[in-house]
């Protein structure tokens, strides 16, 4: 099947991107009990929100390889922070009067399933480029959820 | 309490975003069966993905609104974009022999429910900010949704 | 380890089973603009919402198999269907002012997932008890799904 | 409109729900992994999962209510709820060699957003239905993870 190069670049330019990311930033501005460091806080969202989607194709790279039988763990750890990470982010974009307690105690599960993922990952990272990737961004994903744990004015 | 501004700098800069988009294109790359046009992919799905939050975040906004009883509406439909923008991107992330069918679906119910939110949204956007930008946001991501659709390459 | 069965029992019982059904009617029940017809509406969304757990649990009976590089596309059908069917259950569970396409649409490609998915999950149904499970609550699903298209009234 | 009863009696019947939860126990039964006590584990996935459900129902019934303005913080709670439960009954589905601090973390932040949203609902459970359910349900949800973390052989 012939596809031209134009007629497939649907995606969004890298300028778009940056549209894209201050376009988060406002949204959080905009809100009526908006936290103070609305640009912390959506930086926060995105990175563990954008780890949900590092993991899910992991998962999905790991089924596809040859030594898949090797890869059972990590992709089950994958799946697993896969869907911590999505409640987290959802929680944390969430301004109106958040519960502190909830959303600590969310931040450092979510810190966790981050850790172990990353740490079964780095075990292929050699082998694998997608668990190199999906370690590197995770190990990042703990540092975010760790910082916003300590300062809290970020998320609550 | 007091918080120095260095204190509370946890989130990422601007390069490092531009980082974590790259970040996505190459996981996608790294996939055993990667799709030939992984960089229209990562767009594709960091911006349907990123419309759930949008969406999230303006259902909590509206919620914080004095005059919340006129934005039930919306509230609701906000909701059902942010569930069916979660599971589309979830979907398409997977590289690995795709359905077809399932595919082109989600994405024209994707599309629908991106389009239905925004036009509710629109009506508020004179008056709220986070509705306008939420408008924007999803009246993009249903011609991402729509050009996935007729470039099947993309997905698929 | 021993543990002592008395210990372990933290389950709810048949009798709670039943009871956690019939309060999920009343739930729907009790909804300012409830839906004429909420048992129908309660058994659809448990069915549909039990489905991505019976999805999520073959994905992971699947990566425990020894043969699990036969069925990878399984696993990932089954991710796709569960991601699918967990946005729909949500969806149909909000009565509040439904949109009738939005509805219809999902209840469609719920469908098409679960269909999917039966008709892989079938192919290795006699190897794998929990294929064969899977695929029958899968089929069911599909059933449940069409049904609510034609009757729309459950649903919106 | 005019329908006939048997036209939109499209749900299970009371026989078929019951149908429904052995399955779910039988497909825990059936993984090659399977858990000693998957009786109890199918009964605690289904209860934190249908938690989310009840949670989604009771914020879409209070947007629904007149005095909406009253009722944003039980809505936001609600949601919460929903979302941590969603990704808690997942993680537990999953028999293949779970992380043991995961789950125990996991659960519980499930028990914690499951006290403060039945906290929140029993405040508005004389005026309102759907929040005396909700919250009743919230509370056994409580439980149900409290005793999976001291019997942890039920969920690792």
């Amino acid at each position: 099947l012939f596809r031209s190069d134009a007629a497939v670049r649907v995606g969004l330019t890298q300028a778009q991107t940056e549209v894209l990311m201050k376009s988060l930033q406002q949204m959080f501005a905009a809100h009526p009990q908006a936290n103070t460091h609305t640009d912390s806080l959506a930086e926060a969202v995105s990175h563990i929100d954008m780890c949900a989607q590092f993991c899910t194709s992991c998962a999905d790279a790991c089924l596809a390889e040859p030594t898949v039988d090797e890869l059972t763990y990590c992709i089950r750890l994958n799946l697993d922070c896969a869907d911590v990470c999505a409640a987290t982010s959802r929680v944390l974009a969430r301004q109106s009067r958040p519960d502190p307690s909830l959303t600590r105690e969310l931040l450092a599960v979510c810190a966790t399933a981050c850790r172990v993922c990353a740490e079964e990952c780095e075990r292929h990272a050699v082998m694998h480029e997608h668990c190199r990737i999906c370690a590197e961004h995770c190990r990042r994903c703990v540092e975010v959820c760790e910082r916003a744990m300590v300062n809290t004015a970020i998320v609550v």
